[in-house]
């Protein structure tokens, strides 16, 4: 039988620690640490993720301070908040999606490092190949959580991961290869055009591909582990990139969606902030 | 009949376009580039390294400043000639391998990004996780080179790359896995217990591991393609990582050691330099 491994334990553990944290912090300085959140424009998604992330604030006693620009801003207007705001900030992220005007990259970049609680800038991104790093990019950190939490052996496995993207694959590949977990990982993508012969042999397979339900059991290794990161709306229902159907005698573990990975990233955030004010 | 995929013409077509940079670069300023190499202390392979990049550097009309400092030597006084050269310097490195008193990361960042030659700060290694990225670590950048001049097809093959190294085989895995080479990679290392159940199945093998002679024809794939850029050093004599025994009929295509890789990893910092005063 299959263990269903929730992510809302792995995030109370997190959020345990963290609070431990913040008010050491408080303790210090006097005041809550403060968190800035960067929307541009109106999208419901990046509203949505923002909210969530307020509420985790209030909870972990950490102040909010969210700065909502206009759809049209131009970096140069993103740089002017992230300026005016980064001598009070203990840290700040820009919340995806952005307008298709703005270029993520270009924009995630005008946050200093020390305050770049997403882990997502260059320079961050670029301390996964120390073994110094400080900051994981947050989706990242919240699978290695969950690895972790239920003590899922890395080392030596077949770990296959699905996806290649600077958010969550990419750099979940680079930290699952390293010594710290020792797996020997394949990145397989898009252009993979015989993906079973991959998923087949994995004694980890992630997913962060993002379409419904596309591994199904004839993909999966008898007695291995599924992780589910994709996400994908098809009539207005949002799926995970694992079709569970007769997986429960399949498996030995899987991480579900929704319930999984999800609930786990924001507190992978106040990890993060909760590391850079240590 | 394998064929013997050979470093020198790959690093005569790569000095060719360099030097069009490099005149190009002259005829603006008036005045040759100048590259910086600094050593510490008197490490034969250092030594070694750089008089190549000295002779490679007059082949290509780049001025060369190599600044020899005592074994001694700590970060901070490596940082105040880094300082003193910055302004005049169009690329600087620091050659490996340093005396053990030095963390080579800690020193490497200590050159500013747009001067990294060698592509190995930790800046210029977040830049692999962008669709933008400027310099290459020269030795990952020598073996694209190789793979591009001979035609190597990269898109949705089995590669597999023995090694995580922060200089070659851990930024050439994530970008033969971009969108720019679509390869199916598989990262192997130290840890890997059943090496053969991967190499066996690529149709590209690339090994940076520097033990000698450990691939022979059991662990390759017939019909595949074998890249070596290990080297070790066994009762003075050095080796690569692939026994070339019985390959001839086995292998469509293997870069050897000594003369693969290996030629093209200065041309490739010239490279970088040449790009950067582009």
């Amino acid at each position: 039988m299959e263990q269903i491994l929730l992510g809302k334990p792995v995030a109370k553990q997190l959020d345990k620690n963290s609070e431990l944290l913040i008010n050491a912090y408080k303790d210090k300085k006097g005041v809550q640490p403060l968190l800035t959140a960067i929307t541009v424009g109106e999208n419901p998604a990046s509203l949505l993720y923002v909210s969530r992330k307020q509420d985790k604030a209030k909870e972990l006693g950490v102040d909010f301070n969210w700065l909502k620009l206009p759809n049209d801003s131009t970096p140069i207007e993103v740089l002017e908040q992230i300026e005016a705001t980064k001598k009070i900030s203990q840290g700040i992220i820009v919340q995806l999606p952005l307008p298709v005007h703005l270029d993520f990259e270009e924009i995630v970049n005008l946050i200093p490092p020390e305050l770049d609680v997403d882990g997502l800038t260059t320079h961050n991104l670029g301390y996964l190949y120390s073994k110094n790093y400080k900051i994981l990019p947050a989706t990242s950190l919240a699978v290695l959580e969950l690895i972790k939490y239920y003590d899922i052996k890395t080392e030596d496995k077949n770990i296959v991961i699905a996806g290649r993207s600077r958010l969550v694959s990419s750099p979940l590949s680079k930290l699952l290869s390293s010594k710290q977990f020792n797996g020997n990982v394949t990145v397989v993508h898009s252009k993979t055009s015989d993906l079973k012969s991959y998923t087949q042999q994995a004694d980890i397979l992630i997913s962060a591909i993002g379409k419904s339900r596309l591994f199904n059991i004839d993909y999966l290794k008898k007695g291995s582990v599924a992780i589910d990161i994709g996400i994908s709306n098809v009539d207005n229902k949002n799926y995970g990139d694992i079709n569970p159907k007769g997986l429960e005698e399949h498996l030995i573990a899987r991480s579900p969606f929704p319930g999984g990975v999800g609930p786990i990233t924001v507190s992978a955030l106040f990890a993060n902030l909760a590391q850079l004010i240590k």
